[in-house]
């Protein structure tokens, strides 16, 4: 079990040490606040995924703004979860008797939820809540076009929830879906959305014909995360990416630069190398994530200091920056703030982050749940 | 301070909870023994580069087998390292003074090494053990055709060498190079090699026109661990990879299949979707780091079991997989092994792994240096 570093304070961002994750608690703040006032604004639940930060700080400010609980991928998070939270929704396939068997154990004293896709889950976890006498809430994974997971088609899904109705230890909650296709800017995702909900209807028509309800039915992603209304079946959104943005976010036009709450510090380490300059943040801090749009030539974030830089190769520890284009040269010395491509794995490489409180106020805290895959 | 977790051990891989990296000691001992030898043959220094394995077993089993230290990238892995190595080289340039004072202070109970390449290097890390009454080796970084960092010419290297000669807290150790740019099989190296080497010994001449001394001469990369002795300036190597190999080693023909000695356990969680099944190794377990060879379709890794399945697209938690050339289908809940196209960022991912000492006999380890990117 990962041990929390002592909570450590400075005074002036010079004293954080490079690479480090900085977040603005303040951002963060909005962020959480507005997703929280968009949710309530159209009768949404609000279960933000908890991957993105890992955090039990951050997931602490979602749910005294609102959410009604919280979303993890795996069982490692669940449990690092469980210490602030009462209600969580497991959104991955189990299938395997450890993770069944922990989940059961855990569902004693949270309120637990599952999403199925397969008979062998239903199996498993069916036992395995029955073994622990616990009773597990189960949302059945409906593919509405990103082709990942997910039942097929009404029927499969109606094959789905009748197994679970047979079991005791099960109750047949909902559905629930990823719609991880739909990555076009928010103005033009209405004939997708409105795709996706006749999926979800279609289904929900077909269980009410057999006496079945789905009481929730949950969606959501970050490019849906402010249009998850316009899909009416959908009762709850699981948004992850909000709470930090990063620089998909902003290329994707779901959010704006100045949303973005988290960046990379990093420090200029050489410039021996004519055009270029390199800094201290690898794929081991950005990870190897491509910007989406431009996945050969977008690079590996966004250099706020310097807008025309270009990130262009990334080995473990150095980050080659291009910065031909640059009216300035960055100085070996000087520290930048990079954006990443994708914030969700770049924290899961963090041991902790720097939440900056004020401006001469930094406290690093510990990304309680980072490494959890298992 | 990472906790290291329980020492778990158990009888049967069906106990180990996926996704979960698997190493073989007997075929590590082999990799182990057998660089050993090779660097013995050549009369070359093995230091290996721990930011592979991040293992404190992972280098005392280096270190029993004849290396003569140990190199390291960051500061965090330094400070993990000298719980059992006495000599330690930073492959990395250090600007700032975060890292430049720690480093010194280390440099009062272990026999540390630096490479540089910018004056600012010199001065800051002059100045820290100056302050902490400590006597750092320097190496000066040359860049012998990546182009990533290192001095650009022998006259650049002169200028730095002699910077460092002046500072008496300084000690001009010798030079430190990295041959990224030499990626083919071993037996179409000889030209790249030979070049190499030339600007190697134009630097060593003219240091030696103006009384100075390369002593050291270390360079070292995975495609390159087996044939640095055609390089005969160099007189140390920094091989990673070639203690767990993986599948871009493989794929470049510096290694075989059989050299494998780690792989992620993983377990096929869905085949809800027509043509693929899904496993719960993500980007969050293997990396999205690419196929160095094919970037676009070579896929996330080799599947053990089912070598015509590709690994075609990761996110967080989830691998998709194209199993549609595949003779057999895999069922939902079996487990495959999956060997990483990218070792190294892989086991960084990881807190831990399980090293399998018999056929039943496996024990869980911490990677106590995971996620040290200060």
């Amino acid at each position: 079990m990962f041990q929390a570093p002592e909570r450590l304070k400075v005074s002036c961002k010079e004293d954080i040490p490079t690479p480090s994750l900085v977040v603005d608690l303040n951002q963060v703040t909005h962020n959480v606040r507005a997703m929280a006032d968009y949710a309530k604004t159209h009768g949404l639940a609000l279960r933000p995924h908890t991957k993105t930060h890992k955090s039990l700080t951050m997931a602490s400010l979602q749910l005294e703004h609102g959410a009604t609980g919280v979303c993890v991928a795996k069982l490692g998070e669940a449990n690092v979860m469980a210490e602030i939270a009462d209600d969580l929704l497991l959104g991955y396939p189990i299938v395997d008797n450890y993770r069944a068997d922990r989940i059961a154990q855990l569902a004693n004293s949270k309120k637990i939820r599952l999403a199925v896709d397969t008979m062998q889950a239903v199996e498993c976890i069916s036992a395995a809540a029955a073994a622990a006498k616990s009773t597990i809430g189960i949302l059945i994974d409906i593919d509405v076009g990103y082709h990942r997971t997910g039942a097929q088609d009404p029927e499969s899904a109606l094959a789905l929830a009748k197994a679970v109705e047979s079991q005791s230890a099960l109750r047949l909650d909902g559905l629930f879906c990823f719609p991880g296709h739909i990555a076009g800017p928010p103005d033009q995702q209405d004939a997708e959305l409105a795709a996706m909900d006749r999926i979800l209807l279609q289904v929900i028509d077909l269980w009410r014909e057999h006496g079945l309800a789905a009481t929730i039915v949950s969606g959501g992603s970050t490019p849906t995360s402010r249009t998850s209304h316009q899909v009416t079946a959908l009762n709850e959104i699981r948004p992850g990416s909000y709470i930090y943005s990063d620089w998909n976010c902003v290329s994707g036009n779901w959010y704006q630069l100045n949303d973005c709450a988290a960046s990379v510090l990093a420090t200029v380490v050489s410039d021996a190398v004519p055009g270029k300059v390199v800094i201290d943040a690898g794929s081991k801090t950005l990870t190897q994530d491509r910007h989406f749009l431009q996945p050969d030539t977008g690079g590996f974030g966004h250099v706020v200091e310097y807008p025309q830089a270009r990130i262009i190769h990334l080995t473990e520890e150095h980050g080659e920056v291009d910065i031909t284009a640059c009216d300035q040269r960055p100085q070996v010395g000087q520290r930048i703030h990079v954006i990443p491509n994708h914030i969700c794995p770049c924290v899961n490489l963090q041991n902790s982050f720097w939440l900056q409180h004020g401006p001469d106020d930094f406290e690093c805290l510990p990304v309680e749940a980072r490494g959890c895959v298992v």
